[in-house]
This record gives C-alpha cells, structure tokens and sequence, in this order.
C-alpha cells in the first residue's frame, strides 16, 4: 500500500462511513479519556483494559482489579478514581494493569478492534504518534470520540493537529476528505492560542460546572510523552520501544 | 417556547442524535438538490414530490410525472432532466408538479418528516428563510445532507451561514451546539471567496468531473429568491405567502 489516505472521523456514529480494516485508527477524546491513557503510559501503568459497559468494570473490580471509571464526569461509586490525567499517577499506576471506563473513549476503542491497529491519540503523544504514523505505510484515520455520537470541538482540533502533522510531511499522505479540511482550517485558526479557543467547547463547559476542568491545560500540551498505547488482544499496551516492522 | 435552540447536525447520519419533534429543521443541499428546488420555485413550479429510490422516480414517471433523478450526479436514463439548478427553467416547470430524486437530498427530506416543519434552505433564499425561521418561535436543527452519510465542506459552511444570521438576531436564537461553532467559525474564515473555499470540497471536484460544475457559481449566490418551501404530507410547497401563524 503505496498511496496513504488520510481521514477524519468526527464521530464514532460516522465509523462505519468511513471504516477501512487496512488503515491505522487513531482514537482522539482530548478531554478526557486519551490524554489520561497517554499520561498513565508515561507514569508507568503496563496495561490498560478499556470496557464499555460499567457492569463489566465492576466485575473486573471485584476480581482485584484497579478500575478507572466515570460517566458524565462522575466517578463511579466502585471506582477507584476517574477519568482526570492527574488520578494516573506515578505512585498509584506504575507497573500496574488498570480497568478503564469512560462516557465515550472506551466505546470507541472497542468499535474499531477490526482495524489494522488502534492507537490512542492526544497533544500529548501527538509527534510521537505521527512519528509513527508517517513510518507505516497505511492509510490514518482520525476518529474523533465526540460526545455521546456527537460531534466536539476539542476532538475535532486535535484532529487538525494530526492532519497539519501528517499532511507537512512530504507527500506521505493525501487527502480527498472534507472532514479532513474543515478540521485542518479550524486548527490553522485556533492553533495561536488553543486554551481560548477551547473556551467555546460544551465539554469545557461541562467540566467546568463541575470543577473538574483543573485538567484543561495539560490534555491540551504537546509531547509530553513519546509513549504509543495501541490496542493488542483487547488491552492497550506502549509500543514505543517495539521494532516498528514486526507490529 | 422561548427560549430558541439552535444546532447544526453535519450529515443524516447524526440526526438521531439531534432530533427534536418540536423543531424547525432546515435541509441544507447546496450542491445541488437543496438550490434546485429553490431555483425551481424561484421559476414557477407548484410543488415538487421528493422521492428517495429510483423505484419510485420510475413509477411516477410512467404515471405521466416530469421527473428529475440523478445518481451520482448522473442523469438516470427515464428522468426528464438532472439535479442542476438550470434544468428547472421557467419554460420547463412553470404551474407543474414535478418528482425529483437525487443521491443525498431527497432521501433526508423523507427522515425527517416528524419534525415540525421541514425546510428547503440554500443561499439562493437564506434571508427569507431565515426571517420565517426568526418570526417562529421554534427551536431550529440546521440539517447538512452531506456526501453518502460522510460531511461535505459546502453544507457545513451554507449551515455556518445560517448560524451566522440567526445568532446575528438580537437574542432570538442561542446555542450549546458545537457544531454550530465549528460551522460558524468555517463560513467566518471562507465568507470572504466562498468560491475559492469551495474548491477544496470533493463534491466540487465530482461535479468538476462530470462537467457539471457550471452552477457552481449560482449555487452560491446568495437572495435569488424569497420562495420558502417546506415539506407539507409529502410534497414540498413554497410559503412564502402563507400567513405565518397559521403554519
């Protein structure tokens, strides 16, 4: 596969429009479910299992598991923390394998298992990621977690991001996806100052109301890591110091 | 009602997840079928059946109908004429009722028939349309017909444009969507040469392709008409002389 194609999907409900089992996902739920799988990877947890459903979470807690969990924000009552960055700390997740549920993240990651490899995408791994991307020669598509199948902001600037990356690199990739363009334009105008321009998203909103936007700043910085997660046998797993060609 | 909603949902695809019974939803289809039916209401026609499979197109056809259908921006070889704007010439479709069939427009008229009021919206009439969708006080979902269930660039900017005018209105119209940023913050960017924007869709290519793109231009030329069709038991029909407060 010589030719690369790059797309952009805004929401999981646009997944099967755009599905293509040869191509590389990248899942994008800035805030927050990818930007805390990024940082837990860089604290050290070995492995994440993503699950949909609460019931399952809860059935992996009461086997001794370490479970992430929230919905619409909330920690879950059996928990152990929730979805901020900040709960994946170095003392509590180093050489740990976590349950993880969230409102939108975990679905996703679970819909697209037939692709050729799911990663997880963020500012915070983004040159890392792309790094990667631009070294296989597959098509990308950037599948946008949104809100409850609609579409966000947050996600769908992310997605600029990954596209200002990919599309700058020589002519490793092209695109002939609107979805692709309108992200990219909407990135070249919020880019300058991202924070403020964040302060238009409904989820800014949401978190906020309910004090849980301390985490704002950090999911939207670059590199901050150049750990890899992608989906293996139903976990997520670091693939930053595999040999790229045996993946 | 009074307090006024405003969302915008990208593709058919999402509308489920924006429906609302009580709203006003506006069909956007700027290349082509959406400025067609404006165009042909500019030029006289008495009502338009929108029909969502050839099937039917063809049944009505044998029924003595005029029928417009295209696939894929191909004429279908029983139809009178296409989906350009130019084919529903005053000469062709004054005092008619016409059946018309395309790819992405008709068949999103037809799933969203338990909404309030379905509107047919374009540049050719967004200030008329838009002064009906200001003087009710309904909640209004700016509905892109988008490519085949995926977003295209010229529907999401014509939404933009309709944003921009209703959330330009005093404080008639307010939004928690963000969709409607994104729309609204693409038209801010492209506002200014829509035509030179518009040559990053791929629907302009397609039509560029098949050596229909010479409406490109009218597609895109905004208050052509003041003609307001809305979908009323199955047909559409122009209001703009009816008594608003009776619809």
């Amino acid at each position: 596969m010589e030719h690369r194609n790059l797309e952009a999907c805004f929401t999981p409900a646009l997944y099967p429009f755009h599905e293509n089992r040869d191509a590389i996902v990248v899942v994008i739920d800035v805030l927050r479910a990818t930007s805390s799988i990024c940082a837990a990877f860089e604290n050290g947890v070995v492995s994440i299992i993503p699950v949909a459903e609460e019931a399952e979470a809860l059935d992996y807690k009461k086997r001794g598991y370490m479970v992430a969990a929230e919905r619409d924000g909330f920690v879950l009552d059996f928990a152990d923390f929730g979805n901020s960055p900040f709960n994946f700390a170095p003392e509590k997740v180093r050489g740990k394998t976590i349950v993880y549920s969230t409102t939108n993240g975990t679905k996703v990651m679970n819909m697209t298992s037939a692709a050729y490899l799911v990663t997880i995408g963020s500012y915070l791994n983004i040159t890392a990621l792309s790094r990667l991307l631009m070294e296989q020669k597959r098509d990308v598509i950037l599948l946008c977690a949104g809100w409850k199948n609609k579409i966000n902001i947050e996600d769908t600037l992310c997605a600029g991001a990954f596209a200002d990356k990919l599309l700058s690199a020589g002519n490793l990739f092209s695109t002939d996806c609107d979805s692709v363009k309108i992200a990219l334009d909407l990135w070249y105008q919020a880019n300058d100052n991202l924070l403020a321009y964040i302060e238009k998203s409904a989820q800014r909103s949401r978190l906020k109301d309910k004090k849980l936007d301390d985490c704002l700043e950090f999911c939207h910085t670059m590199d901050v890591t150049v750990k890899i997660p992608v989906l293996r046998d139903g976990k997520l797993v670091d693939i930053s110091n595999v040999n790229l060609l045996t993946i």
